[in-house]
């Protein structure tokens, strides 16, 4: 039973450093998931996932799917592609298990779920801001086709079949317009969390705890105490224009590093 | 919105497709687990695992660990490496808090478990058995250590320090000898869980089954059928000889193909 | 001018060993070549690569393509795919030049030629025989239909639009057929070099050199020695059926390994 | 000799796509030379690939290696590495027995020289100026050192062992005072193609040519037509500080894109 007439096998591993100074995306995707179902146990453990793993800069979810974005910089299981992979799939899965009852209390899952992921290198900037752009117009082209075609069966009183017909070829303008106009539907005004997806990121908050203290010669007193700690915080906005990357300008490093 | 214009992100993507005609191993590794504690929890999930991907013919788990081998011709997930392994990456996680309650009740969980994983590719038969023989040598050589380890602390009065120092230096045959001299105990007869880990593979069983049936000119009655079908089995036994392979003959495909 | 501040660059390498335990093929593809054109010399600079690079157990060309297959077992150039396909077609390139006018004279090469080459893997004897099977099973095809076509043209007076159009979806036993009752040509008499290209391997041959010696109490003679050295052969035979491999059996190294 | 029956063989490729917006550097050394012994044949060489692969923006050689620079959004071979680089390393070798006569007359070449490659990926225009700056660093650390050793021993009267023993732990300002004082020799003053090796770039350059033209009741007459167009230009100068790049800035593309 010697372990080293078989050590030899460990040189078939093969090196799968991701390339310096790239973002690094880990994307994972449910498999056979009802779509739009547990939003809040998707977040939650993507939360988890971002906690854990600090070098995650950002993090964008919609529908089934979770994308978390390493820093330019980040050395995490040094930069092995596999290990940063599997260890996300893994810890989102066990996490999404984990905090099912705090949502759904007693309705049991029915089963373990998987997910499946990939890694994506972006060099630049713009290519990554062109990859969470994707990622929610895609958000939004499902979604809007969703909301249309429901309100066609639910309230219209469509088949399935006559709504995917009904909605063959129409562009979004078209979409806006039935919704408005057949169902008095406002679609800007329908939830950010559909529209929009989650975005996480990292922010400073300011705590304000209350410490017991003994000064000398005076009494012990309470004394609240300011302190500012990063949280994971979460948006339900765009992430396609300017306006959220200038208010949040410390997420991204600078491109001529 | 257009989501065309940002499209162009999917092309950073790359190939990991694995190599034809060579087993795919993906060994899993727990993070931060208390060694040897949740055996049952961990065959449940890799029971999991092997019944949702039927490629698998093999798995071996020892410790905190499990490798699940696709036979060489395997096309799932059209053998990309990291579909492969964020997917068993992910279904063992979930499996893992979905199971654990079966085994520990109202124990809790502490928090979701983490593991990462990794693909390694062998071309030959010998290669496969060199691969899993390492793991059972492992298993091995680290459940003999602890085992005099552990007796010596809990039944020699050893502090840490000093069964450490102990054992420094000695050989397999010596720790054996202070098990059966010191303190009468026979390593060999020692849980085969432990001394040998766990090894899953498919098996056909028969079943029998009671059947009401009801044949021309006769009365409906109860018959008993007989069915085969495959189940995933667990042995702890020695896969580094040869009679686990003759008994199980058609876990491997021939060489020359 | 500090080297060690630019340093870092170095770590954007990446490693591409090539698993163990395969066949390591190189593939060369002239560019822009004149097909059938300089077989002599591309023969000539396949002996050369062979020579440097011991660990090459066979090589296959035919038309402008030439395939270098290194040992399962090799460990050139640390098996980096990289270095061994670089220097193979570096090698290969500069032998094209260099040996140029040892076959061509006074007939100048009239510009520096340019191959690509690629490297792939095969992990059974089967899948290397097929790959060599797939090239030469391409050069009998090409070949075939170029002699068929040249001979309509030259010998038969049609024109390259009109050959293209009669041999629009014949078969192979049609286009023999057409050289046989129309030219008079028997296709297996034509030259074993085109139809078959060109098999270089590694064989033991016995030379006879003539040595003087003193032997104590006699005359100084000369004495015929004969010795046994490794020597690049070629062939122009069908390496598709069994009779080539079995002729030469210690080529390919056994599957179990 | 059905082709068809061999075809699944293609599959064992592997893909091997350079990620997107990054430079390519192929990087070529040589196997064996002596050292600073060929370089207008290098650079003629050089000078050769760069005109037939225009996406090269930079090639910088010093010594024995040249390092060619794929623009970030060239799609030449469809940014497959082998492809690159065995070209690169074929065109280079093949040039090199090429124009050998050229520069050396009736001198012949022993062998066909060797060289091996590699390709590297750069994300940002840092890097790369990194990247370039380490190899010129390179270039000057040695090309110090050698020319103190070679005049130790060959003005100096050292032996080769004294010599080196001599220059045990100098620092470049030891080098540099080493031949001032003792040999009257200004290293700054030295062949700049030694000491900074060479770059190539694309260069605008405008050629007058003369035209015979015959306008309108005019007789025909000789006019000189002054036209631009890019040519590969050399330069033996500093690639580390800001300047080149600032006169050459349409060689590197913007970081943000």
């Amino acid at each position: 039973m010697a372990k080293s007439k078989f050590e030899y096998v460990r040189n078939f591993e093969t090196d799968d450093t991701c390339l310096r100074n790239c973002y690094i995306v880990v994307r994972l995707d449910g498999r056979n998931f009802h779509k739009f179902a547990e939003q809040h146990t998707f977040t939650k453990s993507a939360h988890s996932v971002m906690e854990e793993l600090e070098d995650i800069v950002i993090a964008y979810g919609q529908s089934d799917e979770f994308s978390f974005v390493f820093k330019r910089t980040s050395t995490w299981f040094k930069r092995r592609a596999s290990k940063l992979m599997t260890h996300v799939a893994s810890q989102f899965s066990s996490s999404y298990v984990f905090y099912w009852k705090d949502y759904f209390g007693e309705q049991p899952l029915l089963y373990p779920p998987g997910f499946d992921g990939r890694v994506v290198l972006y060099p630049s900037n713009r290519n990554l801001r062109d990859y969470l752009s994707w990622r929610q117009a895609d958000c939004h082209v499902n979604n809007l086709y969703n909301t249309v075609f429901w309100t066609l069966v639910q309230k219209g009183g469509l088949t399935t079949v006559q709504a995917e017909e009904r909605l063959k070829g129409t562009l979004a303008a078209d979409k806006n317009e039935i919704l408005f106009t057949e169902f008095d539907i406002n679609y800007n005004k329908e939830a950010a969390l559909h529209r929009k997806g989650t975005t996480l990121i990292w922010e400073k908050v300011n705590e304000t705890i209350v410490k017991r203290l003994k000064l000398p010669n005076e009494e012990e007193k309470e004394v609240p105490v300011t302190r500012s700690r990063r949280k994971v915080q979460s948006y339900h906005t765009d992430i396609i224009g300017d306006q959220f990357w200038e208010e949040h300008s410390d997420i991204l490093e600078a491109d001529n590093c």
